[in-house]
């Protein structure tokens, strides 16, 4: 199976009743700023504060009766850990969450409340895939990968799809269409979907300079994992997946990168202009957009404001 | 001139081509913790970051071509001034906004970057009065009260005329409609619309403890003015209007009041639940709705969510 355009309107069929279609925002004083126009789709008021629960819920839609009734788990210290309890819930099974015993309080929380069964262990990546590979052999449960899969890469591609759409409705038609990067998951359904429904759009991509790893693995053509990443972007510290990857060198178009300063600085424009919460990772895009000075006169640019989940306790500001 | 329904709809006609229809929101966690189904109006998005900009347009729109020439004055340290400077740009005059020399930096800098004239004084009314006086003998520009003018409440009602238009649009009908009390320009236009459009609806108002005139007011029948307010939720310090004053006893069903600890934890539940940036003021009615533990059991609330101007370098956690 490959990854189409059709896999992503299939899976927006799919998850459609369960999902919420997220507004557009923009707001006039950041459109002054960079001398464009920018729609924002707001995934921060997705169920579980995130993109995430679009592609978590596809795959989990997508399993039969009989093999989703053995529940399914995955490890993750984030939002996708969110998702896929919350989908879990939706089909009336369990979700099992391998996090980290570092993990913050508040996302250990956070997933306990979405009922999802937490099995803490060692924060270390080798104890994540063993305790995940021993709670598949006892429970049967399949396990579903935060972005290295087509039916989580589907589902994510479902948000530029409904932007897009919705866009259009609205007479508006993107000359460019941005997202951040971490693992690939959303780059590559946008990427498919801006490819299908505005081919003559570019797809820029936006990542943390402390895990650059898309923009070098772009670069010289072949993945390059990311090593001791260091960002406030939380939601992007994963290398590239393997089948993420040909998707992106095959339609995307630029890859920046932005300091962390930058991140800071777009994640306070966007609360203090939009009043939205939004996640340091959701603020990368309008980040690159500041930090390389994009020229976006009389520009329409689309951009995934990828999610919301920060700890208001714990500004970086 | 009494503002009536009819008012509030031409208000509505005038000022739509300026003001934003601000979407719904609600959160599933903030409705299984009280229990019933509660819709947020969002006016936190609305231009200038409040509902002010609807009283202020349609103040500013209803003057005619040679009195608007003439520019108009207010003396606010808050929302007001910026909805004003908003106001007199889209008619293309000069708005002169009369500041307390303690007022924040941040609200000095945002009336400014509106395009207001920002004039200082000494932090006291009787010196915002005359500053504002001296204006209008030398300008003959009109002075806009923030809420004890027919006009602003007309413009002030408009939120909940479109919350009601739009719920009932989706087929839902409301049991109670809730906002916060200040001078009362929003409570009597939100009165006067729910009156008139869901007759069996409960109107309730909420505002601090400290700042309770409106509470203290409408037990005793009369007005008796707030003397030293004291609360974080700095939109409501004022004493309610004579204007409006008439109209909140004639259709408020009942004013809740609230501590500041609860005032702070309804605010943390919306940023942490909707991801929406709410100014104190936006996030009394919440408190009052946990604080007073209404019984929602099956009921549907509207709720003038009613801003989200915050200093995100001071929050209250």
């Amino acid at each position: 199976m490959t990854t189409t355009f059709q896999n992503i309107k299939k899976a927006h069929e799919r998850i459609s009743p369960f999902v919420h279609r997220t507004p557009i925002h923009s707001s006039r004083i950041i459109n002054e700023m960079v001398g464009g126009q920018l729609f924002f789709k707001c995934e921060n008021f997705q169920k579980g504060g995130a993109f995430k629960a679009r592609g978590a819920f596809n795959a989990i839609h997508s399993l039969d009766e009989v093999t989703v009734k053995r529940g399914v788990v995955t490890h993750s210290s984030g939002n996708h850990a969110a998702a896929v309890a919350l989908g879990a819930n939706s089909r009336n099974t369990t979700a099992h969450v391998v996090m980290p015993s570092n993990a913050s309080a508040v996302k250990k929380a956070a997933v306990k409340g979405y009922g999802a069964n937490v099995i803490e262990c060692a924060p270390v990546l080798a104890d994540r895939e063993s305790t995940a590979k021993r709670i598949i052999e006892e429970t049967g449960a399949t396990f579903l990968h935060p972005y290295n899969d087509e039916r989580v890469i589907a589902g994510q591609g479902t948000a530029a799809l409904e932007m897009i759409e919705d866009l259009a409705e609205a007479g508006e038609k993107l000359d460019i269409v941005m997202c951040p990067v971490g693992g690939g998951g959303l780059l590559a359904g946008t990427a498919l979907v801006t490819r299908s429904l505005l081919p003559t759009a570019k797809i820029v991509a936006a990542e943390p300079k402390g895990a650059d790893d898309a923009k070098r693995s772009f670069d010289a053509g072949v993945l390059i994992p990311q090593t001791a990443p260091d960002t406030i972007a939380d939601g992007l510290l994963t290398s590239v997946g393997e089948i993420n990857f040909p998707i992106i060198m095959e339609n995307v178009d630029d890859i920046l990168t932005v300091s962390e300063e930058s991140i800071i600085g777009a994640m306070r424009l966007m609360w203090q202009h939009m009043k939205v919460i939004v996640e340091p990772s959701g603020a990368v895009p309008l980040a690159a957009i500041l930090e390389h000075e994009l020229d976006l006169k009389n520009r329409k640019m689309g951009i995934i404001l990828s999610g919301g989940n920060v700890d208001i306790d714990r500004l970086p500001w």
